[in-house]
């Protein structure tokens, strides 16, 4: 992957569903490029590939100041704005050509698994073409689904994010008791889901029912789950993925959206309603009493977009998103031609990672779930996964009880 | 409202939704009890009257370490649990007849205007009655709906929440544009849904439209009013009180609710469920039509149970939770005999408030909305209510933008 260094300008992108931490990364990348003399000017796309191929005019990072960089690393979402959309090998072609134009030599994308698949086409085309274009993707997703990643930037403070959220509504619940459904993203990757376990720290702490999508998700099952638990305590916490699927693998949630749009990857809508959650609460209702023969208190809460994008992330998560900007930077300078950014782990204790440059094509259009060993029967995680998920979030409060 | 110091033990209670805070009005009663040679032993309620009309065994608070203290008082949410009951004259009987028994002659009971009334009518009961039981109610609530205060202990935190929520998912939404509506809690007023302006930084900052449970309202209204925003910009943030009502007055979010659950004071269930954001997505998809006559991107968040106890409170709200703890605790040690604290502002410029001692009958079952001054036409507030808002959430991060 290595080569010559080659004269042009730089561009980078962002893609996909934002995080609290993408700015970092988007930051890392300038910051790595700047004073690099073959790098005539550091370029931003508006709305990813999309704005790029839509002839939507660049950003010039290259004069941004240092101070207004490092207030830019700290807001959440998208600063260069997002698409959703998926390249095909057209869309590839025009994205090639507008590098051309720009004299575009270096290109960056931040984003999950389609962002590389499109750096990976993108630069393909280049070398068929004779138009040298080096290819860099740089690591995103709450999800945490990226393959050759031990975990991805973004997913760290959504999990702390979700912990914490756990935490306090556990505190909530204990204070006014029932049952609560939190609902939780993620659409075939349960880590996230799964870090609500990180909430525990005492006696009775909840998530007492915790549910991936990785599992397939029985009804009946559930409700006697549930059951069992309210009627040992008096109340039962439980997170729940917005990507439950029934045995055939059927989205349970998306049928439930009144109106349920797909975006371009053909994914139906499964974030931003709270139908699953408001389905199984009344299911709840419906099914179990309590001796006196009503029905529970039953709340469903969805958790939704604050998830990526609450302004106050891991600072594991916020310093790793900016490394692996830097690292596909300094690549570049090395002259890499093409790769993706991979955080690797090299222990649990004490924490340490290192970031490698891995093929484009390892990590493109391809989806990791929750491992195995990290599934505890029916409704939980295991302490393997509790070990590889507490670094990642930072440290979290300590609440004390009566 | 002043006597002679009187002795024997005091009680203190926590009632109604949990804050963030609640437990520093807690800290601050048992600090300010501490060390006063009158108070025997200092109490605490199990679930508030419920508990002390059951029986259950109260807690011993006179012997919890300070480094104890200072931990629950960061706890969100009631440590002592908390209770949706609302005593009637009977319980009141109850409730006086067990703090006979443990010969409690202090009662703090920290809550919102029912509390206030219990407290009001304990108080009268043991005068009637004979028995001298000095009854103080401590204020909390989110819904920032007591008289007589110019805000109340809860609320900025959960203020700051709103505006850091709304900050962030403004961000998420100019990322990825589309139509983003966010429902907030407030049965009646709309103090919690107007904070949300304070995520208003710069120029095109969200939301665009508040809907407030003051304003009646009109579903062909909020359909234009949308539509003209989103034709406008391409995006539209919206806050919308899950209090909303229709022009007779009805609760637009209770009637769809599936197997709506209502508490002891007669209030349907409004929290714990997506439908109301839901509902209004899906009026949205079927009523406005981009250009090329698909459904725009729609998506509903109901913020939940989280605006009541993120962990992570303003400062300035902690600060003041509690201090209304330690007052209600002087005032008892100068030898009050009953009164609900409350919060007077004194100035905007610099923030400065003072706490009184009012009459409990003033704050006990009665509500206050925002006042005219506040609401700006059908879908916004006022400068007016900026500044009176300001001040109580703390700082609010900086956020940058390309």
């Amino acid at each position: 992957m290595a080569g010559r260094l080659i004269e042009g300008s730089a561009i980078i992108g962002q893609s996909g569903g934002p995080t609290a931490v993408i700015n970092q990364s988007l930051v890392g990348v300038i910051e790595g490029l700047r004073g690099l003399k073959p790098i005539k000017r550091i370029l931003g796309m508006r709305h990813g590939v999309t704005g790029l191929m839509k002839g939507m005019a660049n950003v010039d990072l290259g004069g941004v100041s240092h101070e207004t960089l490092e207030k830019i690393a700290k807001t959440p979402s998208s600063a260069l704005g997002s698409s959703r959309d998926k390249p095909n090998e057209a869309d590839c072609t025009k994205i090639l050509d507008a590098c051309r134009a720009n004299d575009v030599r270096y290109f960056f994308y931040i984003g999950g698994n389609d962002s590389s698949d499109t750096c990976r086409i993108v630069h393909e085309m280049g070398v068929k073409t004779g138009y040298e274009l080096r290819c860099f993707h740089v690591p995103k997703t709450v999800d945490n689904d990226l393959m050759m990643n031990d975990h991805t930037p973004g997913f760290g403070s959504a999990a702390r994010y979700v912990a914490m959220a756990f935490m306090a509504d556990d505190c909530d619940n204990r204070s006014l008791p029932g049952i609560k459904i939190n609902v939780i993203m993620g659409r075939n990757a349960g880590f996230l889901t799964a870090a609500s376990a990180l909430a525990r720290h005492g006696e009775g702490d909840g998530p007492h029912l915790i549910y991936l999508p990785e599992v397939p998700f029985d009804v009946d099952r559930f409700v006697a789950e549930v059951e069992e638990k309210f009627r040992a305590t008096g109340r039962c916490q439980i997170a729940v993925s917005e990507g439950i699927k029934d045995k055939t693998g059927k989205d349970i949630g998306a049928s439930l959206i009144a109106g349920a749009q797909t975006d371009a990857h053909g994914n139906a809508q499964l974030s931003g309603s709270g139908a699953l959650g408001d389905m199984l609460a009344n299911l709840i209702k419906t099914r179990i009493k309590t001796p006196s023969g009503k029905a529970p208190r039953v709340r469903a809460d969805t958790l939704g977009y604050l998830q990526r994008c609450w302004p106050e992330p891991s600072h594991v998560d916020a310093a790793e998103a900016r490394q692996v900007g830097t690292k596909a930077a300094s690549e570049a300078a090395q002259g890499a031609t093409d790769g993706s950014v991979a955080i690797v782990r090299l222990s649990n204790h004490p924490y340490k990672i290192e970031k490698r440059l891995v093929k484009l094509g390892d990590v493109a259009a391809k989806t990791r779930v929750m491992p195995a060993e990290f599934i505890n029967g029916t409704h939980d995680v295991t302490r393997a996964f509790i070990e590889y998920c507490r670094p990642l979030v930072g440290e979290l409060p300590h609440f004390a009880r009566l």
